[in-house]
């Protein structure tokens, strides 16, 4: 009902709500045919719109009514249109109350209980007894009163005189191409994602994913500026979710009143943020695709969670439409998560929720992808990647605080391409049978997995590690499952046969297992998101959640073959790290020097 | 908003809305702050409210006015009680709109952008440059303005003279009971579930699960009458989903105009769900828990997704009170799902997700619980002992439909006690080491299991099956996770340590693999949904997500050691049902004989 604060008259189509007010639902009345009509009136008037009451009780005045009514109503739109070209001021846009009896025309009373205009014409409004055929009559008797012999012929065929009424074949509703947005689809224009990279060689900078990957966004905000087609829509939250280089080309579309300290709030803009629900969002975005546009929804990730059953729906109309042919191909649900559970400094455990992974996994595997893009470089090549696909709900996890970077674009379009890769930079295994298997996937677990990496080296550096990287979640899964799964042979010559493997999983845990369940080398051990950890440091959540680098190396060690003495000064090293860590948390709620000053360093 | 619909102002307390328009969110204008002020006005008034408006901008003048409105409010709802002892109509409530600067007395400029009334007040006003500590001046002079040296004592005490001025102890907001719903709590006075029990051996007999439960459930409402402290809350659905017998004690609540023609609405009643919508619903249940109180609410399995978000906080809310030891225990979040994803005759497709399990299984182990009773004395047990829980949040997945029912009300007590047993009626391993493991979770896995269990004996009558049922999801996981779980020796006793184990799963076949995953026995195949199937009969659903007893048994053929004729025999009886089951369907559009009139009959 809002949304009229931000549809621009101009440049945006317009919508015409028609409110069917019968009454009733399956059990109840509805609400709001049970309040005064001037309340609803006064309720509508309040949501900005202007309502015409189209009351029928009597067929042939019915249509009447409502055709003049319809009349009037896109007079009014029409005058809307027209001063909108002069001057952008909200408009207060028509809308239709149609009210009429639920079940109208159907079966008055049925065995003495009154049928038409109740809750009970809501399912089967005449059950026959299928023993003795007891209202089978009055069945007949409503069907009849449709008079079919008068609309067809002996043969069942629409007699002429009906069909000839109807529109011409290409402006019925099933032949309109907005109900198949495909029709109507122009491929986006994007530019090389490589001319957004940053120069980063194995961590020797810092930079923030979400920032970098909003300068390529900007510019396909730009390339696309006359057609029109590619939209961001957030939830209040394109600042907080560190786009700010989209605000460079672009604004947000606002039809509200302006004030003089807002920011980048105008009547047009590829940016729909102003409203702070997910709903609307979500909702927005799905009616820009079907009708042959393309966008993303950027969310923090927990409160995506809010539109979980909207998203359901989604991938289930993907599914139905894949098996109809002539439903042509649409773009991509795409969801962009960030302000993730692994840093909310300020907000806490409200804001911690990893679980549309886990939600999602369950949807048809033909629907559904996940990438966990490490670093600026490889959500550069992620996003690319998602806004060309057509017909998939997309889930990319990506950071938005500084952090190191790892990959070169060269070596990230590589790893992005694999979605699952060992990093040779990280791993002292030489390509050949490792001691042990470290594993990451999202942007915290990898840095954390790296930073055990160098630890383990520097304290036992004859142990042959093997580090994995991943960026496409459902690479872990069997290629019989999921379209992007590997073989068994593919996935056993990654994480070996029998080797132990200690996965650093951005999400919950059993997820990983839920995905290699069936895989030969059951010795994974995972370490995620546990809900623990609330307002706190981001290296204070890792330990909470035993994610961190200490924690890690410990599990590391549980594992290993020839326990020497160096593994026992690893040990204590890290137990005394996580001490001082919980020490200096308590004393002086900052994370610990060691921690804070860590920077990768080349492998010897 | 539209709550005031519901309400009773004579039994129930009244709510005093207080919208806090401060005109901005993160980063943009909220939308209720840019409209005219007569369109606000005309929403609340739609909404059914009278909203007293004030607005302030200097301090002094502030208290008193929001005073004076209180006092105005406060009458107005005492007249509105009073009334409502005579007759009741529904009240127009008043409500308070307080308008006022965003960071009002916070900052006003910092660094010459404007702070006080913008958007920029939502976070940190004022940030300081921690090398040259630039604007420390001003965070100082703000927190100054506050004359802390009035308030406190050198001590940093409250000075006696403010300290006076404050409410008693057990009048402030923190020592209310209400904000500490378990002080308040009242237990649950219930009847002996096991006088609602049916009288069954084994599948002699066809029940409605839900009925029954509700038959129980009714004598609840009846016997807490007094306290008023149980209710039930669905959208719209209690006839639905088959609880009819509610409603020979109790009404549904609805505080709006009632017909003739409408059922059970009254001004007063223990049945909350005349409003269609999962949030008020989830809403409403927390909150009469948080005060104490106890309920259930009952949903379609595939639409409590729309609350997903608002389980997981009142999750962490649970989990983060368990920490807290002068948090007092209040009922649990009991969540009643039915009209599940196994029969959606006329809805299909768009009403079939049971992923609220794997949902909530994410979450704390020691908060959630979740139950599957396959027939109905099982789903008393059940429900008797979830609502005398506390601290938790219950799913229990229940079928409405008729269906074979199995245990007597004793062996249904014992094994929900167990919450996983063998069912030596439908094994044939005589407690000794079977060929195979038939397990199932959820009614019509049961069926099809034991189904499948007939159909092997009746062709390979020396196969030793054992036949194991789930009632409680998290006895699959190990007791170091969840604290229902088995121990590894426990379970390994159950489905062995190394024999196939052909599992239908009422779910997503991925949570069995999540919740197994470390056990030892990882021959495990499971049946469950896999998003097939829309509108068609019962036991299509089944064939096309292959849970049903013919693609079971085939699938226990795959792991029979000797296959003699036998077995090629039942391979081929059920390759050749299956196909008439496929004609079937596709010639009339009902289940086969075979299907319909099977009946379990007495293993030999």
């Amino acid at each position: 009902w809002h949304l009229n604060k931000i549809l621009n008259p101009h440049t945006d189509g317009v919508v015409l709500p028609i409110l069917h007010l019968n009454g009733y639902k399956i059990s109840n009345p509805t609400v709001l045919s049970r309040i005064p009509r001037s309340e609803l009136k006064a309720f509508l008037k309040g949501c900005g719109w202007n309502p015409y009451f189209v009351e029928v009780t009597n067929i042939a005045s019915a249509h009447e009514k409502m055709a003049s009514t319809m009349d009037q109503v896109i007079k009014e739109i029409r005058v809307i249109k027209r001063k909108a070209k002069k001057t952008l001021e909200r408009p207060i846009y028509p809308m239709i109350v149609f009210i009429s009896k639920k079940g109208w025309t159907g079966p008055k009373i049925i065995e003495e209980k009154e049928i038409e205009g109740t809750f009970r014409a809501h399912q089967v409004p005449v059950t026959i007894n299928k023993v003795d055929g007891k209202t089978l009559d009055m069945l007949e008797a409503w069907l009849k009163s449709y008079k079919p012999d008068e609309l067809f012929d002996e043969n069942g065929k629409l007699r002429s005189i009906f069909a000839s009424i109807l529109p011409p074949e290409e402006r019925r509703l099933f032949n309109n191409p907005i109900t198949n947005g495909g029709e109507l689809l122009k491929e986006l224009n994007i530019p090389n994602y490589k001319d957004y990279a940053i120069n980063v060689k194995h961590g020797n900078i810092e930079a923030q994913d979400m920032t970098v990957a909003a300068t390529f966004l900007r510019d396909v905000v730009k390339m696309n500026m006359d057609n029109k087609n590619f939209r961001l829509f957030a939830p209040d939250e394109t600042l907080s979710n560190r786009m700010s280089p989209l605000f460079e080309v672009t604004n947000r579309q606002w039809n509200g009143v302006t004030l003089s300290n807002d920011e980048f709030l105008m009547g047009e803009g590829r940016v729909v943020d102003s409203i702070l629900s997910e709903h609307v969002c979500e909702g927005m975005l799905e009616g820009y695709i079907l009708t042959g546009r393309h966008g993303i929804f950027d969310s923090y990730e927990a409160f995506i969670r809010v539109v979980d059953s909207m998203i359901s729906q989604h991938a289930k109309w993907l599914k139905v439409c894949s098996e109809l042919p002539w439903r042509k191909s649409i773009s991509s649900l795409n969801l962009l998560l960030t302000s993730h559970c692994w840093q909310q400094d300020h907000n806490g455990y409200t804001h911690q929720d990893p679980g549309l992974l886990n939600h999602l996994v369950s949807k048809k595997p033909s629907i559904v992808r996940m990438y966990l893009p490490p670093d600026a470089n490889t959500l550069l090549s992620t996003i690319d990647h998602v806004i060309r696909t057509k017909n998939y709900v997309n889930v990319v996890v990506a950071s938005k605080h500084p952090r190191p970077q790892w990959l070169s674009i060269k070596e990230a379009s590589i790893h992005c391409a694999k979605g699952i890769d060992v990093w040779d930079w990280a791993s002292t295994d030489q390509g050949k049978e490792p001691d042990i298997v470290i594993a990451a996937a999202g942007d915290t677990p990898t840095l954390e997995g790296l930073a055990c990496v160098s630890l383990l080296h520097e304290f036992m550096p004859k142990l042959k590690i093997r580090f994995i990287n991943v960026v496409d979640l459902m690479r872990l899964t069997s290629y019989k499952i999921h379209p992007h799964g590997l073989t068994d042979k593919d996935y056993d010559s990654l994480f070996t046969k029998n080797k132990h493997i200690i996965f650093a999983f951005h999400g919950y845990p059993s997820l990983i297992h839920e995905l290699t369940y069936k895989r030969n080398n059951q010795n994974m051990h995972v370490h995620g998101y546990n809900e623990e950890g609330t307002i706190t440091t981001p290296f204070d959540m890792r330990v909470q959640n035993k994610i961190d680098r200490y924690n890690l190396a410990l599990d590391v060690l549980k594992y290993v073959k020839k326990y020497d003495k160096d593994a026992t000064k690893l040990k204590k090293y890290c137990k005394d790290m996580l001490k001082q860590h919980e020490k200096t948390i308590g004393e002086l709620g900052v994370d610990i020097e060691e921690v804070r000053s860590w920077k990768w360093e080349k492998l010897k």
